[in-house]
């Protein structure tokens, strides 16, 4: 077989490409490994995807979902033109760093954020630089480099679930040179958004999804708002018809007032959840800092060490996610289910741990 | 408003995107502009569709579409690990250049051919060579360079819809330095294909979609069957989950023995009325070269020209497609229909033509 050299480049042959959280096929698992929503999508999503399984599936969809993107322009009130949907918020990060990166461009990250970002980098081949969190997870913006093509950072920022100041990340804006992604994957369960800040400031992006508060993960739909002229240079890369017929339907039902109004109910149960999962870990001489996510992340110094817990717990059919960075060699993460998966958790924790 | 020049790679500044053919809204409207497939898709199809319409959308999908992908395996006969699933094949065909092509890296393909190779060679700033077909659609293929980074061509290959001949794209596949992709979007209309080839040759990539023969473009499900190493590579750049659980449900229903054998009747009603529209367009003064696709292209001499001839079809509820390329300034593409539009196509076309 001749060598791969001549056939890819040399920044992806080097690179390990990005590890998905497990995907477990046994039904009695239970799953609180990648934040997904304990609850089943709004009823209204459900009826128009079947509504939408017919013969016109055998035409192309909206190349750029105008009828999906009329109706969130009006929830949103946003430009139309500065909107756009992808495949995931996956795809339009995808889509974001082939636009902006290119080869040796300073793209910069929290140390502790979604482990995507770097991965993108290394395809592009960028100067990935990590500026790294302060021992309780807050970052000090003045350490982020106003020169960097693009900047990226989580509101909430996970694995923590922190939102970092607005007025902070504001200022940062406002003297960046480059773009400025904020990922807001998990904002339905925070207390504020970054959309007015993206507003006044047309180098910033926000990013959705419906994986997590519209319990939609499987269905991947992303939303980015931002400046008409820059999503306008982002149009030019995405795939024609990157959202397909199922999913733009689909996202027409979530932005409905049912829609709406259901994913907002389960929110409103999964930050409830999120407290009494809290203060219960904490009970259990967990640390664990604040979340306003769908997920906390629990740190545990007594034995069996982490690691070996996330272990054990998976070997009793509960998944959570442990992370081989260094900084959270004492971590778990736990996605917030129901009240009985919490009581189930706990149950089986409160067995292993001494 | 700061300069664009700073948040985006010259490359994407300069270009001008994809032009996607006409979605029109009116369903009132012919629709022969896009190679869409007339009939409605496999009826096991849309009730997997519908099965899938459940809480598990709250699920991510299978990262790597196991399932499917092992249903693709049985039904080619080809390893699992040397396929991959792309949302639409035009993910398929970006991942491809995201991996295999950088800055200045020679990328080759017909003068007339799928129109988006060049536009994601241009994203990736690659150095692009148009290789002239002869007058009669036929390619010399002497006339590629072996030391490509990445050739593509169409079998059938668009807008003709003319297979060139198998063994000549073996020899040129055996002295290639770089990848070969053969898009096989029409292959399912035609006699013959390369899958054989790409087994006995690592650097083929061979390229399917479900858009064309199974009806499905509203879905968007691509295949790519390829060395397991090779696409070991494309693995690492693809998102993690690109496929989502409504399209890889409803893949895997179209793999069944009755979808396969619903989508198999339709493509022979196809291809007869393919043969009939064909005989009628030349009795009617057009020239027509064979076809093995879902598509004519159909070149006119006479009055009006075929650019007036595309818009007063238009004006009259008619959609074909005309491209504003040089060698195709007299020529139309018109999608094979049901025997029904074909009829109508042809009495708007005698109205018109004189």
């Amino acid at each position: 077989m001749s060598p791969l050299q001549n056939w890819f480049r040399p920044e992806v042959l080097k690179m390990k490409g990005y590890t998905p959280g497990e995907q477990p096929k046994d039904p009695k698992t239970l799953k609180l490994n990648t934040n997904e929503n304990p609850y089943a999508p709004p009823s209204a999503v459900l009826k128009a995807v079947r509504r939408a399984a017919g013969a016109q599936l055998r035409l192309y969809p909206e190349p750029t979902a105008e009828t999906l993107r009329k109706r969130l322009s009006k929830v949103y009130r946003w430009p139309l033109e500065g909107i756009l949907v992808g495949n995931g918020s996956d795809e339009i990060l995808s889509i974001l760093f082939r636009a902006c990166v290119g080869k040796g461009d300073l793209t910069q990250y929290p140390d502790l954020t979604y482990s995507l970002y770097p991965v993108l980098g290394e395809i592009e081949g960028a100067r990935l630089k990590e500026v790294k969190l302060d021992s309780s997870f807050g970052l000090d913006l003045g350490k982020l480099n106003p020169q960097a093509r693009l900047t990226l950072l989580g509101y909430p920022n996970p694995p923590v679930g922190n939102c970092f100041p607005l007025e902070d990340i504001e200022a940062f804006c406002r003297k960046a040179r480059g773009l400025v992604l904020i990922d807001e994957a998990y904002v339905d369960f925070a207390r504020m958004n970054c959309l007015a800040l993206a507003k006044r400031h047309p180098n910033v992006i926000v990013l959705r999804t419906l994986s997590k508060s519209f319990s939609l993960a499987g269905a991947r739909l992303g939303l980015a708002f931002g400046h008409p002229r820059v999503m306008g240079q982002l149009y030019k890369v995405k795939d024609s018809y990157n959202v397909n017929r199922l999913t733009q339907a689909l996202g027409l039902a979530a932005f409905s007032p049912a829609g709406i109004q259901a994913a907002g109910a389960k929110v409103s149960r999964i930050k409830k959840e999120r407290e009494r999962l809290g203060r219960s870990l904490r009970a259990l001489g967990f640390t664990v800092p604040q979340s306003q996510a769908n997920f906390l992340l629990a740190f545990w110094k007594g034995k069996p060490d982490a690691q070996n817990l996330y272990k054990k717990l998976k070997k009793n059919g509960v998944l959570i996610r442990y992370f081989s960075h260094p900084r959270l060699k004492d971590a778990l993460r736990i996605t917030v289910g129901k009240p009985e998966e919490t009581n189930r958790l706990l149950a089986e924790l409160v067995k292993l741990i001494r």
